[in-house]
């Protein structure tokens, strides 16, 4: 059974569910910054997935990356499965900016989260279910 | 027309070309590390390759990573396409270790490369090429 790692939660928002993942919201003011979780129990490599899983985490993450890149006018988007720390299966979808905290440096790892306020978190929120309306994909949010 | 970044030139040594992405290998010896780069004149973001090039980068990548896996036993595979420095579209599949030098940090911009000797490179070419045969893709080598 799919439960989502308690970092994960900790560290996060639910935002919507796409068919294959979970997207949650990175609590952390300093980039607009999602996460797909395939709500698949215990798998932590992108290859542990069925073959039309590994299609579907592909198609949702590229297209989220894309719709993301148009709404924030992202200077760049990285995309990545990492996994070192938490363990379950999760592919970051991150907006970069020339010259925000990190750049041009990989966000993993630096510095402190910068938390949401509750008026930020409202506004994030709402560009980023306009990123996964664009997005084309199918989108449940509530 | 497609030509490699003079960055990813000089950080690298040529390995084989799968049908869409030429792979490169990292010349780090702290960590098995392939580059695969689509050779697609100016592209910068996964979503700027057409329709069917994205789902090849995505079997090149996914393919090759299991591959490593199993190769090298990796302890978890780190994929990543980022790009903040080196514009040119290219895709990060990198053997982590329990240990190793940066564990669990993400590999980039971390210390300094170890550059491979010979005898190393040849060892790890090999390994690597071993890795790419069994990934099922269509392997060009020579």
């Amino acid at each position: 059974m799919f439960e989502l790692d308690v970092r994960l939660q900790q560290d996060t928002c639910w935002l919507a569910d796409l068919p294959l993942c979970r997207v949650l919201l990175m609590n952390d003011a300093r980039y607009p910054w999602l996460i797909l979780v395939p709500r698949v129990a215990d798998v932590s490599e992108v290859f542990e997935l069925d073959e039309s899983q590994q299609q579907q985490l592909w198609n949702e993450t590229r297209l989220l990356a894309q719709a993301m890149q148009q709404v924030f006018a992202a200077d760049k988007m990285n995309i990545g499965a990492l996994g070192n720390v938490v363990r379950q299966l999760h592919m970051h979808v991150v907006v970069r900016m020339d010259g925000d905290d990190s750049w041009p440096a990989p966000v993993w790892g630096r510095g402190v989260a910068q938390p949401y306020s509750e008026t930020e978190q409202d506004a994030v929120r709402r560009e980023m279910l306009r990123a996964l309306h664009a997005s084309g994909l199918q989108v449940q949010s509530a």
